[in-house]
């Protein structure tokens, strides 16, 4: 069985129409409950079998005591159970012809010998994982989001309602489920996602065997993954540049384990080997993804891009921004970075810098540079903050020599009041995306970031993080 | 005259027993009345002169027409007036005897031969600044916060009601007033403020002469300064150093205009050299400043020291630290930033280790770096979520080797809620820092802040900002 078949028989994981759930309790509080629960919510379209030896009823649906008892045919199995009575369920659900099974549970390989030894004995129960093939153990679960709120939502862990979106995450740390993605999803509430998959131990399959099957969905765009080690890191390498060349995809890689202490936690954590900090950058060198720094970063890069996505942007080849700033020292701490990160703060060419002058008071022209600070043109025009900043923006954004713009604005509900909702039909027009940094009063910034999310365009949280996820989104030719 | 002699002179601008205001205006909407308006709201103990020549009444008080027509004596001037009357005024002041003025306007040699001109003619009318020592031009004035909410507020832009505390701001953007701080006070409701001191253009008084100033000043502990140029980059250094290692007094310094755009920007902006990031490099390393990354971190870094000295933590010598996570994954990132900064995460000592293992599991022993997540403690305690954590953070912080506990928390204001409150009496009894970053419903985190202002821990926005923060704080011996 080639790699390519292997990954295609994936798609069980994600269109199946059947389940079986191995370890559905009747208790509500249990997360045996609150997968079967999680599954009905989201209105998965195939048949559940909910199992549990104890018999009863989940939900208003029977409780099966076990596979053999289910009279249709079984295409996916979530096993819920102490790992010691995997091998039984594993056998089981070979024989009923169960194509892939996820394993929700601890106790496989990552601790102890006894863990070795149960692992051993699924490989050769499962002939190598060629008789069905295995998601986890110590994992959280699928979620594959067909249209916003429904599809197949697979976790233990109550799961939200999700929009359906182009964005993918692949995470090797179960707390993706519960908690980092409710923050992501909160913080950014009109980011849609396409699907959320722990990949936990990788006892068969890895971020490889996901990515390949990946970038084959067409309506993919960014992937955001959290690897603690790479199975097989060539290969890891090849499929990120397909899906770069190939498939028009960003991969937005956050890898721990690089440290040495970092590397014993990641390894105690699920029993994998951890490479060095220089084998990592080598990888981001070839593969073309974009190397996160932390979890927030991780978020903060997969929502720019796919917001980018959303909204049309096009795709980026040259590091060269304008910076639009209200503060000339904010403009010049952004100028600073720019500099340092390599992104161009262009000359401004004759019929940018002419356009611009007509917004400026005798007294003060513009710069030369793409740094423009709007506040002279704001007292020319008696205070009319919102049209300067609106006409700055847009006519930095015309010039052929400048991909984006870097805005450092006040924001004021009441003195000077914004109708953020203009800056999308800027952003439209030129097909370039806007990074801003807004700071005023506390709680109207928290209001705004309302605004700014319904069309689209995220807030940084500094100057140096601008430049930095611009720098970070570029393309390579 | 000495410098030091100088440097009590500026006594006047903060601690003035009256101010004759230039430029005071009788309409509401100008700022030459809210001048005025924020002397008097802030309960500035001094008289108040307010000075246009056409009369009248502002807020109930006579209008004079000029300095001559005030009969009592005037010890600080503020000049809201346009560049043009700057002289005369400025000859007023001289004859009257006024020791300080404060010029809150632009014109005065940042832009054009006009302006050069003027500074010459004021050089000669004040016998280089012998006569009358002047803060500014191009500055939005100084305020002292004598206790909350009162004091010496002399911006023209409306001034919140700041609570009184150790830190002073010393920018030589205007922008801070009315902008940046606003932003900094509304995000961190708790913090307390001595100075904020905008420097403008520096004719005369320049970040040197502040500083000398303040290093005096017992009550203060922290000094967070912006700057785009060096006066005299030697004395910075000594003043520097003076104030860590003679008064204990912590620097952080933004300094923009590192880069050649950045640096053009900042010369068009105020009219100073700038020089380049090589020399800032070893003006840190010689000073003992901390370098801040942007806005952001300038107020960042200043609010973890301001606080840290508001709630009795202990000098930090040692940078060392225990990472405290209930994700696996965060720890790794924390235990990899931790090494890439030079943060040790050190081998737990035996009783520290033995305190710990009591909470774990049989299944799962702690691990034994200072990389302690606290996942299966949580579940060996049948889910106490809020007694798991603080006892971790509690047991790591009483360790020896450990001078920080580096959190990453889940929080749910229902499911597995903490009083966040309680760690406030664990800081207390180690006088050790907590870093936290919180993920949940970004809603729920926004109201648990609140919590965090209180008991002033500040909420960073990601793992690699917390090692940053706390790698910037650590001293040198």
């Amino acid at each position: 069985m080639t790699d390519q078949n292997k990954s295609t028989d994936l798609d069980v994981f994600f269109h199946s129409r059947s389940v079986a759930v191995f370890g559905a309790s009747t208790n509500p509080n249990k997360s045996g409950y609150k997968l079967v629960q999680n599954l009905i919510d989201h209105n998965y379209k195939g048949k559940i079998y909910p199992i549990n030896p104890k018999g009863g009823e989940i939900l208003g649906r029977k409780l099966y005591t076990s596979l053999t008892e289910v009279e249709g045919s079984v295409e996916l199995a979530i096993l819920y159970i102490p790992s010691s009575k995997a091998i039984q369920v594993l056998k089981d659900c070979i024989q009923k012809g169960v194509k892939g099974a996820i394993i929700e549970a601890a106790g496989f390989g990552e601790v102890g010998e006894e863990g070795k030894k149960l692992k051993e004995q699924i490989i050769a129960l499962t002939e190598n994982f060629t008789k069905i093939r295995v998601l986890g153990p110590n994992c959280t679960g699928i979620t594959f989001v067909e249209k916003d709120g429904e599809g197949f939502f697979s976790s233990f862990i109550p799961m939200g309602k999700t929009k359906a979106g182009s964005l993918a995450i692949v995470s090797q740390s179960g707390f993706i489920n519960g908690a980092y993605y409710p923050d992501f999803t909160s913080r950014n509430p009109n980011l849609g996602v396409r699907y959320v998959i722990t990949i936990g131990n990788k006892m068969d399959l890895d971020e490889n065997d996901i990515l390949e099957y990946l970038i084959h969905d067409k309506d993919l765009s960014t992937i955001g993954m959290y690897i603690e080690s790479f199975r097989d890191v060539r290969r890891f390498i090849k499929l990120c540049n397909e899906a770069y060349k190939n498939y028009g995809k960003r991969i937005v890689l956050l890898r721990s384990g690089l440290s040495s202490i970092g590397s014993n936690a990641t390894t105690s954590h699920t029993g994998a080997l951890a490479e060095k900090s220089e084998l990592i950058k080598a990888v981001i060198a070839q593969s073309h993804c974009i190397q996160a720094d932390d979890f927030w970063d991780l978020f903060n890069i997969t929502r720019t891009l796919s917001f980018m996505k959303d909204t049309n942007i096009k795709p980026i080849y040259d590091a060269s921004a304008c910076v639009v700033t209200i503060s000339g020292a904010a403009g010049a701490i952004m100028a600073d970075w720019s500099e340092k990160y390599g992104v161009k703060i262009p000359l401004l060419d004759d019929e940018t810098y002419s356009n611009l002058a007509k917004l400026y008071p005798p007294w003060m022209a513009p710069n030369k540079y793409a740094l423009i600070d709007y506040w002279p043109a704001v007292e020319n025009a008696k205070g009319d903050y919102q049209r300067i900043l609106l006409d700055c923006i847009d006519i930095g954004l015309s010039s052929p020599r400048i991909n984006a713009a870097f805005v450092a604005a006040y924001h004021n509900a009441t003195a000077w009041k914004v109708d953020w909702n203009l800056l999308k039909e800027i952003m439209a027009r030129h097909q370039k995306p806007i990074f801003i940094w807004l700071f005023g009063e506390y709680h109207e910034l928290i209001e705004a970031e309302k605004i700014f999310q319904e069309i689209k365009i995220p807030i940084y949280h500094s100057e140096r993080e601008i430049v930095q996820t611009f720098k970070k989104i570029v393309q390579l030719k």
